[in-house]
């Protein structure tokens, strides 16, 4: 009797693991971006290795500051992409091919019954696809570059059932941003969260790598959605190589959770935590200086595809940015019209990677300014120092870019 | 007898303005961006002032720090808007509008016998609709915007003549980095260029932009194409009101030049002086680590569609940065397949803005690296601390891009 994470761990550990205890576990792929190589590049030097364990399996796509926002950053990319090519690491991805959790399940590497580490903390996001994905810091990055194994307390899991159907223009976040409220930001502190039921199973890829991607923000360690069909036939023509799906065994669970969202409304998070999330009609009427829409929780075709139909033929009023997760969703927007229509409504559109949701190097918001955000975190200073980042769906996003105030996309 | 420029300053004076003499003269149209209008708000209210002259006069495009890169600009950019929205400013253009010298013509500005002054040393972009453009530094806008008038001094015209046909692949930048070099980069202080026969009469508009964007290069005042058929149809269903074309008089000039470019080649401006022009053979292989096509000298249609000719179904090797010079371009390159050919082949687009050109907030390079571009400067760490800009056209870029060092694009 197992849970998903109990035999993910059990097979890349090579014993049988039991949740609460710590395995040496080999990792499948791991993934490091353009800010955390360099620490990891810098402690796997420290430790005093000097070739990479499977150069194959260490992906590196370039996604936090693209194009590079000054010589600091520039430099410390040109010694990255040295790096990488010196240890002759396959998988380089160049500013531009997009968000790393988007870039690394579009090219294959997130396979269900696969232990994924990324040096990120969204890498939970790969749980959409039945597989364990997690984020780590860099020196623990850097020992899996060096060995291809870490230490892992293996975690309890929660099951999370959800069942109804979502309302017209209530979506995947929504459904997310309810979860966080409701379990709160430490309320699954070192679990795994596996989400089951009608609900769940309804959603697209795009609508389940939304749902993970935001695991950790109730502390989980992983978020993970049982691989089925809807898997099945994206990974098709995708996979890097075979792969075995896992189930959890009945009663395997540490503990169950249930929510019905047939009457669920759209959500907010306001500033400045993430599971303080209010149904949209309560914060109807804040002025918004800015809508950012895009990142690894809600930057794919389906999200600037309902955005794109709610913009079509008006304009915008708050300065509205629209950032592609990755080329791939780019090229898709491109030639299905909806980046046509997003830019006529007066959008931004900005170079595929993570843009504003950091506050590094581009869309900073000033002091006291509100920006509507599609991302996962709202914190203090996180899109400039004393700007209001509120977190909603894509819909919600353009409906309040239109009105330049929060608003229900439901009304317009 | 009189020059294009004695006649506007005439007609702006309220008197026969002589080169050589200073007049004090009412501008048409202004205009100032994110970067310079900070400074001249500053100075207007610094020196009294509490409202411009004319709010439907003052041209106020972001394009220089789009979308904001840390909270120093994002507060500043709140400030500018802010300071607009209470004067009244009619003419705002949000960031992703476009360059402020593409928007201005683009929005119809840009007027024949037109007096036009620019918080931005390219301002003389708008010599190629046959008006005096002309760029001032922040105080003298600040006189602008409170009174509408400044001092000038009226200034002598050189006659720049070319003759012949330029060959394929061979561009107008080619046409106006042999200028500069031939000329020198003080070679026209303080005169007017004026940009006469055959050649220059079969450019198109945005060929006549890319050649008067770079007579400040050689000091010039501004640099002008007198307005002609092209310049009428262009300008049909734009301009923003009625407009006279003036004509300089037969032997109104200070001093002439000739030049025949039937056998020009493509031409490349090294590290550090614009007017350090050689030849593209000559170069030929050098290393390249990043090119850049756009900016207000050559990110217009003509100039991405060159370059999706050259990069359809390639792949490219050097980074690449393609930033459209403004919305209408980016829509343009969007429903005409130019922008699908650029993504497919590896470039990253970015918002519509100046991009990397200033190396203020993205696509710094490091140091060391090399920078192909298509802009209009070279200087030491124009681009970041250290990098190397060599400047060239769209089609040299877009060959360099796939070779991943300077290559002829006669050769690809």
């Amino acid at each position: 009797m197992a849970t998903i994470s109990e035999k993910i761990f059990s097979r890349a550990s090579g014993h049988r693991a039991e949740a609460g205890e710590i395995v040496e576990a080999e990792v499948d792929y791991a993934m490091s971006h353009d800010g955390t190589s360099v620490l990891a590049i810098k402690a796997f030097t420290e430790m005093g290795s000097e070739r990479v364990w499977d150069p194959e399996r260490i992906v590196v796509p370039f996604d936090h500051i693209v194009p590079a926002n000054n010589s600091t950053a520039a430099d410390l990319q040109r010694m990255v992409r040295s790096w990488a090519r010196d240890q002759g690491i396959v998988h380089f991805f160049e500013g531009g091919r997009g968000i790393c959790h988007q870039v690394f399940p579009e090219e294959g590497f997130a396979l269900p019954g696969t232990l994924l580490v990324g040096a990120d903390s969204h890498s939970c996001t790969y749980g959409a696809f039945g597989a364990f994905g997690t984020g780590v810091g860099a020196t623990d990055m850097a020992e899996i570059y060096s060995r291809g194994r870490l230490w892992f307390k293996v975690p309890e899991t929660i099951a999370v059932r959800i069942s109804g159907r979502l309302g017209e223009m209530v979506l995947a976040k929504d459904l997310t941003l309810m979860l966080v409220g409701a379990i709160g930001a430490d309320g699954a502190t070192y679990r795994a969260l596996e989400y089951l039921g009608e609900t769940v199973e309804s959603l697209s890829i795009s609508g389940r790598m939304t749902l993970c991607n935001m695991g950790v923000e109730m502390g989980a360690k992983a978020a993970i959605v049982p691989a089925d069909g809807t898997t099945e036939e994206y990974l098709r023509g995708r996979a890097r190589g075979p792969y075995q799906p896992v189930r959890s065994d009945p009663g395997s669970y540490d503990a169950e959770m249930e929510f019905d969202v047939s009457d669920l409304s759209p959500q907010v998070a306001v500033p400045f935590r993430v599971d303080q999330v209010r149904p949209v009609g309560d914060l109807a009427g804040t002025e918004v200086d800015q809508v950012f829409i895009g990142t690894c929780t809600n930057g794919r075709l389906e999200d600037l595809e309902i955005a794109a139909r709610i913009l079509k033929g008006r304009e915008v009023k708050a300065r509205t940015l629209v950032i592609p997760a990755s080329r791939e969703v780019l090229l898709q927007a491109l030639s299905s019209g909806v980046l046509e229509a997003l830019v006529r409504a007066g959008a931004m559109i900005g170079t595929p990677g993570c843009g504003p949701c950091l506050g590094a190097h581009m869309g900073v918001i000033a002091e006291e300014e509100v920006c509507l955000s599609t991302a996962n975190r709202n914190f203090p200073g996180r899109m400039g120092k004393g700007g209001l980042v509120y977190l909603a769906s894509p819909a919600t996003a353009a409906a309040s870019a239109i009105s330049g105030e929060i608003t229900d996309p439901r009304e317009v």
